[in-house]
């Protein structure tokens, strides 16, 4: 069997402080379009990656306990959504989609673990198995509902409000009758907000001096849930919002993961004042509730009652652009690269 | 009826920075020994008075919402034993003896609703209502097994480990069959949590110069539980420490209370990467389980399997000093105040 040429993105050393573009190279790599005599791996032809804020985690020398690291010199891997070329494991066959753990090149061989789901609605864009229909839409599924525990009514505010994950979760907030404010870095962003999404107001934070204040003026009677995807000085104004009682569910602190030393937070006591839950949760322990969270989300996708905005890459070789571009908040919507489209 | 003395501490003025005896005044009022015809006020003798950390959030100007604040010149508040000398109110008689918030004085006139509850058994000390059998012991219980959500064989770490709550926490967690370790402020009171207070292991924290690196050798598989009783640096490294899904009730956080800025808690990141819940909360809003927990603790502390440390300070002219003693650490075990014994 003749080896193809595989292009890869590989990272070229750990990184400090924000990524940059240079802290990748795309290479020609080969591969033998085969699985091994033997082998119950899985070969995958790569067609969208995700790009998620946990991989600035992965990219620096420590890592993260049960995260793991990228490995200099190898390609760095993230979600995406594969078409199965050949496979060694019963569960999948040649022509299945999948979506799961792969990495950042043309082709690769995966164990068949490494594999989330096989794809079995495609009357939808594939691609929203990157974005709506896979993690970070399971992750507002689960964030907003099982930790977040919202009642008709309430108050919502949601950070990084426009991204992959803030965007569905204000939408589902809308749906269970809250009123809901979401927080994003420039004004095509809060326009989207309001004008597509649905939110009942939104704001640039980059144009506001006093977040105190802000918040104080979109929730005069405070804020029961906050999803929070930024941590930082957005949690500490926050903090002094909160009503009692309220919720905290941690998605993300994607302000914090490229400061070698974080800010500091410093209202927590308001824990105490307000008896608020605060809680980290990871989409990983919530996988199990996927299916159900199909059978919730694709009948509102396909009726229009959710929307996902999707921000598209076009080329392996523009992936790196695109994935430091979330740390700088580039992208408008889900970040996504395309290698292929079928 | 004629007027008797009544000695009251009454708040100078409001307290900015580490409260200081000179900010409470000993004052002799006078007051008539009788319900007011019409009224539904309860007359009190008082006996124990409280010392509790969340007094001094009372004694700043803003108070907090939904706890007030006290007005300088008129005598601070807390909670207390106390004997009904004459009622007003049809649920209480003399000679009654009673818990709840009343006021630093002699005696109190107050309304029914200020009364907690009417004390049942008395083959214990009185002034254990005041403590483990009072508001620090029902906040121990609830914040412990409610909020904590503890399994047998979990590794609980627990701040202010000699003080009020943070005692009776710890040897809980020991009838849980916990491994239990606190750290306190002076040799005497870790030599009271090894020696008497049944906990596995304890540490003076003035004396750990990384705390990092003291957990560690503590918690060498990490922290399951920890109850927070000081919130700033110990709670950044605890952060550090903590085991997946781990949990965090928060009760207090009194080495913040006193400083005009509070210390800036960095690594709260920590709350995803390990799915940690860390939740505040307030015994009041825990009063509707008082009677079960009286249920649970009295046959442990009549069969002595739960002690209790009582650091007691004679007369109510030695109340302010025992009181701003709490913020220095000066009091070894829960800080009571004696106005007279019946």
């Amino acid at each position: 069997m003749a080896e193809v040429r595989n292009k890869q993105v590989v990272l070229r050393d750990y990184v400090v402080g924000f990524p940059k573009e240079s802290d990748m190279n795309t290479v020609e790599g080969r591969i033998t379009l085969k699985v091994p005599e033997g082998s119950n791996d899985v070969l995958l032809k790569n067609l969208y990656l995700s790009c998620d804020p946990y991989m600035r985690v992965l990219m620096s020398k420590m890592g993260h306990e049960g995260f793991g690291c990228y490995i200099p010199g190898s390609p760095i891997a993230g979600l995406g959504v594969s078409k199965v070329l050949e496979s060694g494991h019963p569960d999948y066959k040649k022509g299945d989609l999948v979506w799961g753990m792969t990495k950042w090149e043309e082709f690769s061989l995966v164990p068949a673990t490494q594999i989330d789901f096989k794809i079995e609605h495609t009357d939808v864009p594939l691609s929203y198995y990157t974005g709506i229909l896979g993690m970070p839409g399971l992750t507002a599924y689960v964030g907003f509902f099982e930790v977040g525990s919202p009642k008709k009514g309430e108050n919502v505010f949601i950070s990084a409000a426009s991204g992959a994950v803030g965007q569905l979760v204000g939408q589902f907030a809308k749906l269970t009758g809250c009123y809901v404010v979401g927080s994003a870095g420039s004004k095509e962003k809060v326009d989207l907000l309001k004008n597509k999404l649905g939110f009942d107001g939104a704001f640039n934070y980059k144009e506001e001096s006093e977040l105190d204040a802000t918040l104080k003026r979109y929730f005069p009677e405070g804020i029961d849930i906050y999803f929070e995807n930024v941590g930082g000085k957005t949690l500490d104004a926050v903090l002094l919002n909160m009503k009692l009682h309220g919720r905290i569910p941690v998605c993300g602190m994607i302000s914090q993961y490229n400061l070698s030393q974080h800010e500091g937070v410093t209202n927590l006591a308001h824990l105490i004042f307000k008896r608020i839950k605060m809680e980290g949760f990871v989409v990983n322990d919530f996988y199990h509730s996927y299916s159900k969270f199909l059978e919730f989300v694709l009948p509102h996708i396909r009726e229009g009652k959710v929307v996902y905005v999707e921000d598209i890459a076009e080329g392996l070789e523009n992936g790196p652009a695109a994935l430091v571009g979330l740390y700088t908040g580039r992208n408008v919507g889900k970040q996504v690269v395309v290698v292929a489209r079928d």
